[in-house]
């Protein structure tokens, strides 16, 4: 990973706006997809543009994106896509939805972007790039455990039924939780306002631009047994902003 | 109402507005209040801002809020007001939290005003006043069933435990459902990105501003019998922008 390589995420997440912008509370189709989840012409649109930018700028890298599929994907740099990150979120008119754009270097996410578009968030985080948020430093903020802990997840049941109830126990020991919120959520605890995030179903372009947001502003985030975030994880997920409170999530989630 | 209280809706906004903006995303206080919801200073200093103003330009209205309580609560003309709708979207940074104010004439609102001071989205509505969303006519859009609907609500838990095999009936027959947003999610209505809304536990204060916009955009709002939202009523509310949707609801609902 290069500074040329955070500029062009930057670039990449500028067009992903341009593109996603004009579609915001217009009419369009709503397609869904095998999974359920709703897919539009902005989140494909948005991921054509960011290719057309890596075949310009990067045409040696590979490329794994939501909505277009995999290009070298065996390549040893690879860039990984979520144009619209909370569809959903979008179809509603709601801009808590997000651009994605990870960097992996040999299966490590090294660098990762959460950019809402609307709002004008932007976290960038990696590997000597602590996190910023639009610019200025994001840091996550310490607490003890789970009783102090404000908890964010998208949905409550987008769990496997067996996880639920393991979901529900960690729901009873939090301070307090609130749903909804997508990638956003993780970009909240790397800036200190949320202290935990835990997740299931994440695939690879759905988690490997968060690992570097959050880690770069000295959080933890796994899957739930503590490992690292690599292709093929199971998809369950934990992001904390203070190491104490992961390891007491993932206590709870065992 | 008159063309006045309009204005001066917009003016009390601004001020809610200029003294929540200076403490989003920076440190203060959570307490938490006796029905566990959390409060902070941004919420008493916005709420202590409007009826500042009310007390200069409406001295003989009375004001219902909901950290201040109650002035003159029986005047013919009452200011409904909830300062921060949504504090623990606010406490973790979260932009959907949302100002509300009402007027209540007699005990029916006639003027709903929801401003969203980060994002800058502000729906208005009332009496001889269509919906407005930042000055432009807002609508709802027609939805021919549940099955084609998109339900918002901002938790799954928020009900009383007998109810929420009721919600949980509706979820299995919506089209789809998305969680979080507060009193964002009525705007989204009033605007025909969601469908409809349900929730539970409204006061007067979470409710008196949104029946105005809503209705005034084409929609519907009710307690779940079917019955106008007054003073005294439940607290359990259905908002749709279609009334095919809403009866619909409020059947499964029954």
């Amino acid at each position: 990973m290069t500074p040329d390589d955070i500029v062009l995420a930057h670039v990449l997440a500028d067009a992903a706006g341009a593109a996603i912008r004009p579609w915001f509370r217009r009419p369009f189709l709503v397609e869904t997809k095998e999974d359920f989840s709703p897919v539009t012409i902005a989140d494909r649109e948005a991921e054509a543009a960011i290719r057309a930018l890596l075949a310009e700028h990067r045409p040696h890298d590979g490329v794994i994106g939501e909505e277009y599929g995999e290009d070298r994907p065996d390549a040893s740099r690879v860039w990984v896509l979520d144009p619209i990150d909370g569809t959903r979120a979008f179809v509603a008119g709601r801009p808590l939805f997000g651009t994605l754009i990870a960097l992996m270097e040999d299966g490590v996410p090294v660098l990762g972007l959460i950019d809402q578009c609307i709002i004008g968030d932007r976290w960038v985080g990696g590997t000597d790039h602590p996190t910023t948020l639009n610019g200025q430093r994001a840091h996550v903020r310490s607490c003890a455990g789970l009783g102090a802990a404000r908890l964010g997840t998208t949905g409550p049941f987008l769990f496997d039924a067996g996880d639920i109830p393991r979901v529900d126990a960690l729901r009873a020991e939090v301070g307090d939780s609130l749903f909804g919120g997508d990638c956003h959520n993780y970009g909240l605890v790397a800036s200190g306002h949320l202290d935990l995030v835990v997740e299931s179903w994440l695939k690879i372009h759905d988690w490997a631009a968060l690992v570097p947001v959050v880690t770069g502003a000295g959080g933890v985030m796994t899957d739930w047994a503590g490992a690292p975030l690599r292709k093929g994880s199971d998809g369950r997920v934990v992001a904390a902003g203070d190491a104490r409170v992961a390891e007491a999530a993932r206590a709870v989630l065992a």
